[in-house]
């Protein structure tokens, strides 16, 4: 077997770096030099960046960009964007823009209770596992404390612990189904030591106590984990107007809307539509995610499955016209945290949490939502009118122009020459080659 | 109205930097100064990065991380990846020495079918549509030939153009369902040109069609656009071993692998627990996706739509003990590319291209599949037996110790000491204080 290794994770960067260049780059040292090009020059630095993680190599550049003219709740915001797509970004500052002109965006946090769950089987009599819950009930909360005083002090902590009996699902299988409240942290930390610690006194009750020490009942658990489905951690937004407020050059505002609402209503009916619909939305929620140094991942899932909870997965947006005024808006499951995890560790996440004013993790799912909500109607409203290649092209026409190495003058022509032609790659290409004869 | 600004996106980055010092940081320069820190000092690449997306002002740095020991289809792979989130790296190289170990990773690519529509609403009689389809199908075909023919000298194009009827889900709802195959581009470009292409015949046709002339039947466009739903674009990973080879110092291997079949069961009927599930798998996933300039939303749209298709979210994952031997699995729907897109413009992500030896799409499939069924083993593998917070909070240490900007030798100190003691934020912060005193 080659390219085997043992003990990889003990190497220094330099020497991880080194056995991957004679093994997978012919020992070609340019291939070390790039990854160092993407160093950072402060040393120190750099060491905080590559402990974030395990066998760091080198840092990956996502663009960091901002979209100004987010009005929400009558308050102005620039939002940060971490994303590597082109066009994110513009669409935001343009559906920013035109609905600050139309009374900017609303926003409600609807609920913020978090779930974690203890699964565990159990072979006995139910009715004598639900009053032996009931009787340790006091103990659990008791044996917890060393890890919740913190967050009660602060105003949060466990909402409820309920025994779930699962065994229609599988033979013997029950919860300890957790609510939390984790305040401004995401609480996975929090919640799951919490959880840890419920299974241990758990089971711990379990074998003292007489009505199982006699039976040969058994409890066994399986395991103890935090929820990334958070169908009550849930914000809404909306923009709102007048429909005739939303005529512009080539289309009337009665059309447009019409022809917008019919769209949201295919991306409810139709899961084909729905998951691409649904993409777009989080290419604004995961930028801001990023930027605040959140977790991608773990937001993805449950406002997935979210979007699926009534059984067939649908649009995460609505739309109405009601009395010729026009509404959209979206309700977003989001555990959020603004303390906590690389909130205060990565320099340029603090950067953008000031930028966004030091929101609560409250806030932050507001703007989150805004977010999302923005960005699904630059691409409906594209997708509607013009088409979406039309913009989306004239935003990649940069990526073309630097695929082919084109120089700042070459740009420059370019630029100029697809503001009025539309931008394919082939176009692109076939004008750089002609300026190039 | 404060913080408004007209024009911003036609500022230059210093002046775009230099407004948001102003309006959001009270003219501190310190906090421009920090975006700049994480500028390259290679001017013509820090431009290259710029020009991805829209106002970009900086950097975000992810650390990008390697996982040797992947042994896939008897090959030896080091796996890039880029996330933030500590312990995953650490996870995956773990799952892979496992299992380098019991016989590697298998592979297959099921299908690789991508797929797009055009939605549209027609008035008239379903009958006429249908003939008139069935006559300008040709026409159709031949409109787009611009947009296809590199595609299709490369063994690729459109694979089949569908007309569906809807109208039992809205009145007057019809699609075109289209699929293609993209080879090694992921296709987004290459599908959104064709449909917009195939609307625009479609509209033409029908205008000039004498079956409708006369009538006051309507045809109007929607969209036109991809899904990123892949349902028909699958790659399958597994592992595979007899029971007794999973035996480890602290528990037997069949005690093992029935407990881990229940855990894998629990995420296939229980949604709390499932999206949190899949949401360790997409840890593995993303980290590859980002590494290798591909676009994790789509990606994570198509997955967890994928693992809620049966009507309730469920696992993504399967586990099964038959005679004797343990056998665990993924199915992903996963739509890459290896060309276009950043693929070639990102010099980090040629770079992991390169380390997992330039793979062509449906290699990369495969890859990204073990990644995520690796984080996964890893995951469920410690729920189920000492618990995810111990191994996590070792990882996550050193970011505990960064937060209290511990110094070199104290953080060695508290590594040596936490080898035998349980990691928990508040242990981590009285070491340090206690170092201190």
């Amino acid at each position: 077997m080659t390219n085997a290794i043992s003990g990889f994770s003990k190497l220094s960067k330099a020497e991880k770096i080194s056995w991957i260049t004679k093994n997978y780059f012919n020992g070609d040292q340019k291939s070390s030099k790039l990854l160092q090009t993407y160093w950072n020059s402060d040393e120190q630095l750099q060491q905080l960046h590559d402990e974030f993680i395990e066998n760091t190599i080198s840092n990956y550049y996502l663009p960091l960009g901002v979209a100004p003219n987010f009005m929400i709740n009558g308050q102005n915001y620039t939002i940060p964007m971490a994303i590597e797509e082109s066009s994110v970004v513009a669409a935001a500052s343009k559906a920013a823009k035109y609905w600050s002109a139309r009374g900017g965006f609303k926003t409600t946090v609807l609920n913020t209770k978090k779930v974690g769950q203890v699964h565990f089987t159990y072979t006995g009599d139910k009715e004598v596992l639900t009053s032996f819950f009931q009787d340790i009930l006091p103990i659990v909360y008791k044996e917890v404390q060393h890890i919740t005083t913190n967050m009660e002090k602060r105003g949060g902590g466990i909402l409820d612990i309920e025994l779930r009996d699962k065994t229609q699902d599988i033979p013997h299988y029950y919860q300890l189904h957790c609510t939390f409240n984790t305040l401004d942290a995401m609480g996975a930390n929090f919640i799951n030591s919490c959880l840890e610690q419920f299974a241990k006194t758990l089971e711990e009750r379990f074998e003292g106590d007489t009505r199982f020490r006699e039976s040969k009942d058994k409890l066994n658990i399986i395991m103890s984990i935090l929820s990334n489905y958070v169908p009550e951690c849930i914000v809404r937004a909306e923009v709102s107007c007048p429909v005739n407020d939303l005529s512009e050059r080539n289309i009337e505002g009665k059309e447009f809307a019409e022809k917008f609402v019919q769209a949201i209503r295919i991306a409810e009916v139709e899961p084909y539509r729905a998951v691409t619909h649904n993409k777009g939305i989080m290419n604004g929620v995961d930028a801001v995610i990023l930027a605040t140094g959140n977790d991608f991942r773990a937001v993805e899932a449950g406002i997935h499955a979210y979007a699926a909870r009534n059984g067939s997965y649908s649009s995460l947006t609505g739309a109405t016209i009601e009395n010729d005024i026009f509404t959209f808006w979206i309700e977003l499951p989001l555990a959020l945290g603004t303390v906590g995890g690389l909130t205060k560790l990565h320099p340029l996440v603090k950067w953008c949490l000031q930028l966004l004013q030091n929101p609560s993790a409250q806030e932050l799912m507001q703007i989150v939502a805004v977010a999302g909500l923005a960005q699904n109607f630059a691409a409906v409203k594209s997708l509607t009118t013009t088409g979406i290649q039309q913009g989306h092209m004239k935003m990649h026409l940069m990526n073309i122009l630097n695929q082919h190495s084109a120089t700042a003058q070459e740009k420059k022509a370019a630029v100029e020459h697809f503001k009025t032609t539309p931008v394919t790659h082939s176009a692109a290409v076939t004008f750089i080659e002609n300026l190039r004869k």
